[in-house]
C-alpha cells in the first residue's frame, strides 16, 4: 500500500492506494498554506495517524509516501511552489522527520498525468499534454510513454505562459499576462467576484451576500443554471487556454491533451470555447481531429499517478 | 557514404557523406520552387550525376539517401510544406523513380537537431531545442537523447506559434501573428526592405538600389556595419523570438537552446535581444544560467543530421 497526498493550493487530497492504483481510503483538507511547510507537513501527518488507527493493519503494509506538489520539484526538493509561497525547501528531509518511509516527489501536473496516462484518459497514448486547471495551472508531460521533467523538473509549467497580453493582472511569479492569470480556478474566481459586485450577474450577487466570497465553483455552478455573465467568464477563460494549448500544441504535437483539475468540472462549459479557441490556430491537418478531452479520474488522477511512480522507482 | 540533401525554401545544400559524419562533397543551389516537386527531384538526381562523375567510385558506395524538407513530414509523405507549396506530396516515390537507393526524410529541423545533438552545440545532452531560423522558423526537439516528432511529425512547428499580436502580416498557413512572420529570413528582409525603400537606411536604400531586392543577410550586414534601423530590425526580431523560446521553454525545459539557420549568421546581434526577451520572462531560477546558444555546425548541421539519420535507420 502507498500513502499518496496531491497538495493543491486550496485543498490537500490524501489517498491510501495499491499498486493498481485503487484506493482504499480517502481525505481531503484545506491546505493550511499559512502554516508554512512544516505545517502542511503535519496535515499530512495527521491523516496517516487517522488512517492508521482506523485500520491497523495498514502500519505494515504502507511500503512508500508519494508527495504531489503545485511547483518545481527536483531531488527532493521544491525549487519555488509559488501558491503555497516556498522556495527552495528540501520537502523529503521535512517529510522524514515524521515518517520512516521513502518519500518520492513530483509536481503536482505531472502526477495527474501519470495517473491519467496509466487509468485515465490517456491509457494506451505514447504522447500526451494532461493539463490541470486549479489555483494555477500545470501540466504533464509524456513522451514517448515517460514522463518528461525536463531541466529543473520545469517541463509543463504552462501556467506562466506568456499569451500576448500585456494588460492582464501580476501573477505569483512576478510577470503580468500569464495564463493562469486568465484561466485558473483563481482567475474565474477574481472574474466571478467582480461582475457580483458589479449586480451583472444576479445569481452571482446573490452567492456573494450568502457566502461573503466568490469561488470558481460558484462561476461554473452559475453558468450551469444559465447564468450568462458567469457563461461569458468560461468562455474567454476557455478561449486563451485553447489558443495557449494551440501553440504548445505545435512545440509536442501530443495525440491527446487532457484537461483536468477543478475547473474542468465545468464540463462543456470550458471544453467547447477552449476547443475553438485551439483549432482556430491550428494547420488544416489538426483541424480534422479532435485532440482536447477531459480527463477522467477528476480529483483522483493525481493521488494515482503518485502510486504509480512510487511503484515504478520503489525498489 | 550517403547522399544528404537539405532542401530550404531558398536553397537546396547537398553532401556526400559518410557515417561519421564527415562531408567529401557538397554543392548548393537554388531552390527551383516553381518547378514543383518532380523539378526539384531532378535538382536533386542533377547533383547526384555532377558527383559520380567527379567520383566514379561513389556510385557503388552510396548506400542511401536522407531528405530534409521544410514541412510535416510522415511516413515517406511530405503532408504540408507551405514554403514549397506542396502539399500531400508522396516524396519518397518520387524520389524513387530516379534513385535506386533507401530514401530517408525528415522535417529540416528536425535534421539539424539531430546534426547538432550529435557533433554540434547539443553534444552529449539529453535534452535539446535546435531552432531553425531561415526562410521559415522550425525546431527540432530532442527528448532523452531521441528525436520527439510527435503527431503527424508536427512537434517543433514553432513558425506558426502565436506570439499573440493580431496586427502582423498573413502567414503563409493562412494564420496572422504566427512568429516567422516577425523573425524569420523573410520578415527581416520585408522589414529591410521597408526601411530601403522609406530611406531611413542610406546602406539598405544602397542596396535596394544596386541589387533591386534586399535578402535577409543584406540587413545583418548593414547591422554589422553599424547601420541604426539595420541593427532595430534584428533587435525586434530577437526579442520576439526570445519571447516565444521563453514560453516553449516553460513546455520542454530543455538543457540548451540553439539557434541555427540563417540568419543567426547574426552572431551577438540577434542573441543578446534574443536572451534579453528570453530571460525577462523567466522564473527567477531560470535566468541565473544561459539557456540560449548559437548552433555550432552553420549550414551542414542538416546534411550532418541526416547521415546520422540514414546511419539510425539503414538495417
Amino acid at each position: 500500500m502507498y500513502l499518496c497526498f496531491d497538495i493543491g493550493g486550496t485543498r490537500i487530497k490524501g489517498g491510501v492506494l495499491d499498486e493498481k492504483g485503487r484506493i482504499f481510503a480517502r481525505k481531503e483538507v484545506d491546505t493550511h498554506v499559512y502554516s508554512g511547510v512544516q505545517g502542511i507537513v503535519q496535515q499530512l501527518k495527521k491523516m496517516e495517524t487517522e488512517w492508521i488507527a482506523e485500520n491497523p493493519v495498514w502500519k505494515d503494509q504502507i511500503k512508500g509516501i508519494g508527495i504531489g506538489v503545485p511547483g518545481f520539484v527536483e531531488k527532493g526538493k521544491v525549487w519555488e511552489a509559488v501558491n503555497l509561497g516556498w522556495r527552495d525547501e528540501p520537502l523529503t528531509e521535512h517529510v522524514q522527520k515524521f515518517f520512516t518511509l521513502p518519500v518520492f516527489l513530483l509536481n503536482d501536473a505531472n502526477a495527474a498525468a501519470l495517473g491519467e496516462l496509466w487509468l485515465g484518459g490517456g491509457r494506451g497514448l505514447r504522447h500526451l499534454l494532461c493539463v490541470t486547471v486549479g489555483t494555477g495551472i500545470g501540466a504533464g508531460v509524456i513522451v514517448d510513454g515517460t514522463l518528461h521533467l525536463g531541466k529543473y523538473g520545469m517541463a509543463g509549467e504552462i501556467g506562466h505562459f506568456q499569451i500576448g497580453i500585456e494588460t492582464g493582472s501580476l501573477c505569483s511569479c512576478g510577470n503580468k499576462g500569464c495564463l493562469e492569470t486568465f484561466a485558473s480556478a483563481t482567475a474565474i474566481a477574481a472574474q466571478g467576484l467582480e461582475v457580483a459586485r458589479q449586480g451583472t450577474s444576479k445569481k452571482l450577487s446573490q452567492v456573494l451576500l450568502e457566502n461573503g466570497r466568490i469561488e470558481s465553483r460558484d462561476v461554473v455552478e452559475a453558468a450551469e443554471m444559465g447564468d450568462g455573465m458567469a457563461v461569458k467568464i468560461l468562455q474567454e477563460a476557455g478561449e486563451k487556454l485553447g489558443r495557449a494549448l494551440g501553440n504548445i500544441f505545435l512545440v509536442l504535437a501530443p495525440e491527446r491533451i487532457l484537461i483536468g483539475g477543478g475547473v474542468s468540472r465545468a464540463g462543456t462549459l470550458l471544453l467547447s470555447p477552449l476547443r475553438k479557441g485551439f483549432h482556430e490556430m491550428m494547420p488544416n491537418i489538426v483541424k480534422k481531429e479532435p485532440i482536447v478531452f477531459l480527463a477522467e479520474l477528476g480529483n483522483d488522477a493525481g493521488m494515482v499517478g503518485l502510486a504509480k511512480y512510487i511503484e515504478m522507482n520503489l525498489i
